[in-house]
């Protein structure tokens, strides 16, 4: 199961509501999607270990998606064993944390930098985390956490046939196997569960890299800063309306919509942002600070 | 009346309770002293209207004293009409918001940086702003706000001497007025308001300048992270305990005193501080984000 906490929902301006876009992925480690200002304090007050983030990738160098990157990294220095902490990000951001290094206590190099790009950026034991490019002008992009499709056995059918031991083996290296002369295909006693996929696509206007990017995820985080009714500021400040965000999210067909990067301007964003998404999809959810989605695997949801 | 509004009263890393450091100024304006992480929604929390400050002060370049400047920046740049905003600071900030300036969506010149140094800093029409150093390693400062002191005169005595008109002018003036042959001195129907002053000793450890800078002060905020059991930790990171800083504020001969940069560590400050600084300075006050302190001139007290 993946958790995914939505530390951070608001856009540009934080409000008492809303903090600065941060969300945060738990698997086996922890990760974070962004750290607006403020991203450290509101894990504490959530109960989200910062002391275990593993990486953290910034989607683009728009101060409100980065600038709690620093705090963090101080805080976690400080606090824990770490020897250094991973942040993805667009190369800018490394020129920030070098004038800024006279300011970090000691050990600037605390931070193993590396450079945000298009495909596969962490590899996990069973899944991996990649980038994608979206529009929101310069260096932008989207991300995909995938987890890896898996083979799983239906015992009772594969025991009926026959099968037992390294035969299980056998059958998914070569396809099928032969038991007292009758050849068994691993599809007949298996599946391929599909792997969870959820797609977050920073800041951006509508774009077909994020439909491809997001086809058939179970869920797709989406830009939504700003409703119908300013559909001209959407499209002029490179973001995306709440309409918009759930045309996305039905031509990808994905099975869940949750619309972030609200703007502060909405004040009842729900009825304001969210019927207007779920007028075109309706599985659509407005994301909110404190937030928690499991994301559940084919045949284990429940 | 002069209103300091404790908006972060944590030290190095934040908390739950305690966000970064942050005071702000009210006068006829609104100034900042540091601008930690969060600030700008510490002020919406605590409706502080951002949108009036007109100055922010940074005492020294340590992460945690710092990194609000940027969202608040940028924030009041979006929501008002603003032209510019004063940053005083060390050069390194001047540094960083250079190579932050392609993050600020429009106009990094919308910052108007001026260089930390010791003396006045700020002159308004009956107050100053203005610096001292400290012992913090490198590049540290305290800040002390003056109110002007005021001629006030005693009206009933001024008229039964027979003062009217230009001669309150000319009385102020030459320091005497002859009326009707008689020589009437000016401390005899006046006496001078001393102004108000609040010092501020930024992160430091004990040290002499706060003594000097703070004499006779109405009211001592000062660097108490440590407790007496922590001594060496004090010493060794500049900072002070809460008895020192007590000890500064008896030497110094202020009104007040209150302790703030309170580590994480200490859950219950109030038994494991204040206590300790009171037992030297009375009249001690352990900060609290949110916590107001009205600071009035003499004769004007209730």
């Amino acid at each position: 199961m993946l958790k995914v906490d939505f530390l951070g929902t608001g856009g540009a301006v934080p409000s008492v509501k809303r903090a600065m876009p941060a969300i945060a992925l738990h698997w086996d480690k922890l990760f974070l999607w962004d750290c607006g200002e403020g991203t450290q304090r509101e894990m504490m007050r959530r109960g989200v270990g910062y002391g275990s983030v593993e990486a953290i990738f910034i989607t683009h160098l728009h101060l409100d998606h980065f600038l709690g990157v620093f705090g963090l990294i101080e805080t976690i220095r400080m606090n824990t064993q770490r020897e250094h902490l991973q942040v993805f990000a667009s190369r800018g951001l490394g020129k920030i944390i070098e004038a800024m290094s006279p300011s970090f206590m000691r050990r600037p190099d605390f931070i193993k930098f590396e450079e945000m790009r298009e495909g596969e950026l962490y590899r996990g034991k069973d899944y991996s985390i990649s980038a994608f490019r979206v529009e929101h002008g310069g260096n932008a992009f989207g991300l995909v956490f995938q987890e890896d499709n898996k083979r799983k056995f239906n015992e009772a059918e594969a025991k009926g046939k026959g099968l037992k031991g390294t035969m299980f083996r056998e059958i998914q290296k070569k396809g099928f196997v032969e038991v007292g002369g009758k050849k068994i295909k691993l599809d007949d006693v298996s599946w391929e569960r599909k792997g969870i996929k959820v797609v977050y696509s920073g800041d951006t206007q509508p774009t077909e890299s994020v439909v491809k990017a997001a086809e058939g995820a179970d869920l797709l985080i989406h830009d939504a800063t700003f409703g119908e009714g300013m559909g001209d500021e959407a499209e002029g400040r490179l973001h995306t309306t709440a309409a918009g965000a759930a045309r996305i999210a039905k031509r990808a067909g994905v099975k869940k919509l949750v619309l972030t990067h609200i703007s502060c301007r909405y004040a009842n964003a729900e009825k304001e942002l969210l019927s207007e998404a779920k007028a075109i999809f309706k599985n659509t959810e407005l994301a909110k600070d404190g937030m928690e989605i499991d994301v559940k695997p084919e045949k284990e949801k429940d």
